[in-house]
């Protein structure tokens, strides 16, 4: 197989992150791939937030659903959507424009996230390992004020990336669903999560199937950090849009 | 340079194709690839939906800002956020279960947009040019319709797949901004957008400045796709949110 589809293949979370510092070389090499990702109209509408004070990390460790290994990653670079640049522009030139809506919201988080990707695959290939911290999305009035954000820039994604430990290394990458669970032809055709599940697991009892969702549900969604999550992305919106 | 960083590098949005068709393999290949893409707590929380009718295709031709182009792609992947199957689950399992709201929007646009950057690596990985078409995200109610989506899926980006043209393969990439213009340490730093362009584009007159940015606002701000995005997305997040 293709190296890079091996390496895409073969990238899963990792948590927990050798002694070894990363590199200068690395991280900018992490960084300008991110940079070379496609965004819109080659806005390149985001800014990332490179944490290199320890007790920042620390207090996102907490901030970010009590995480502690946020606070041991080597490499921290919060993803932020950013059309504040842009719009300042904008509206110096012409006082008239129209303000950032909705839709500019979500075209920036695309753009945010294309590169996060990005920065994911360059640092797989580099040997790293790499985990997602939707958690950034919550509490956004603390992360504003701790990142100093403006208006028209809100945190999407944060990323944690260091050398993986042994244990790490060894971990099996959890089985994702199949190809034919997710794509639909021309026409979206709803799907029955629960075989999806049973088939990804290997569940076969209904009754261990029914505990697992509820378990599940506990922990993913009728939980804290998701409604928190709920009221500070709600929230971010308000301020981005006015509304 | 290392394969996987050099093809980062490389990859340029392409928007002519080749008449050869993408392979059944090669486009197994891309939705394997995204598949395996990192995934909030392993949910999957979107759906591919692979344009094959080629009269759809010629109607999102149309209803996506009129770009004939994507008519002619081989392959044409619409990416959905998707929370309908995950909750339908719970809400069977707990009638009082939270319904989902911003914050899950937005984890799920995460999930969906991280798949589509697999894809478009895989796709560069297998000679395959690509281009986003963040325009999927206007025209809500007409795209919701066409595409048969339920409530808590919407269409976060689509992706146009080919070998690209000669003229294409020939075509440079535009320059990106520098890394020193968008990455900060530890808090937000403003940056000037103008002296970004100017270094960017190679601009030294004021004038000529003054006026790529007025060309520039009316194509890509004050513009009719602009203003239906920001339309369309506030529609999508009312009809998710309830509110």
């Amino acid at each position: 197989m293709n190296a890079i589809l091996q390496s895409l293949r073969d990238r899963k979370s990792v948590r927990a992150y050798d002694a070894r510092p990363v590199e200068p070389e690395v991280k900018r090499a992490i960084l300008e791939a991110a940079l070379q990702a496609p965004t819109a109209g080659n806005m390149t509408l985001y800014t990332i937030i490179d944490v290199t004070d320890q007790r920042l990390k620390e207090t996102l460790a907490v901030t970010c659903d009590d995480q502690p290994f946020i606070a041991r990653a080597p490499l921290v670079l919060v993803f932020c959507a950013d059309y504040s640049r842009w719009f300042a522009a904008f509206a110096a030139d012409c006082p008239e424009t129209r303000r950032p809506s909705h839709g500019d919201f979500l075209l920036a988080c695309c753009d945010a996230l294309i590169a996060a990707q990005n920065a994911v695959v360059a640092a797989e290939a580099l040997g790293l390992g790499s985990v997602y911290i939707g958690d950034i999305m919550e509490r956004y009035e603390t992360h504003r004020e701790l990142l100093g954000l403006p208006r028209y820039v809100v945190p999407v994604t944060m990323l944690c990336f260091g050398y993986p430990t042994e244990q790490q290394r060894r971990r099996q990458k959890p089985p994702r669903f199949r190809v034919e669970d997710i794509v639909c032809e021309n026409r979206y055709q709803p799907r029955d999560i629960r075989r999806m599940v049973a088939a990804r697991q290997g569940i076969e009892d209904e009754e261990e199937l029914r505990r697992w969702f509820d378990v599940f549900r506990r922990r993913k969604w009728d939980s804290d950090f998701s409604s928190e999550m709920s009221r500070s992305v709600r929230e971010m919106l308000a301020d981005w849009t006015g509304e």
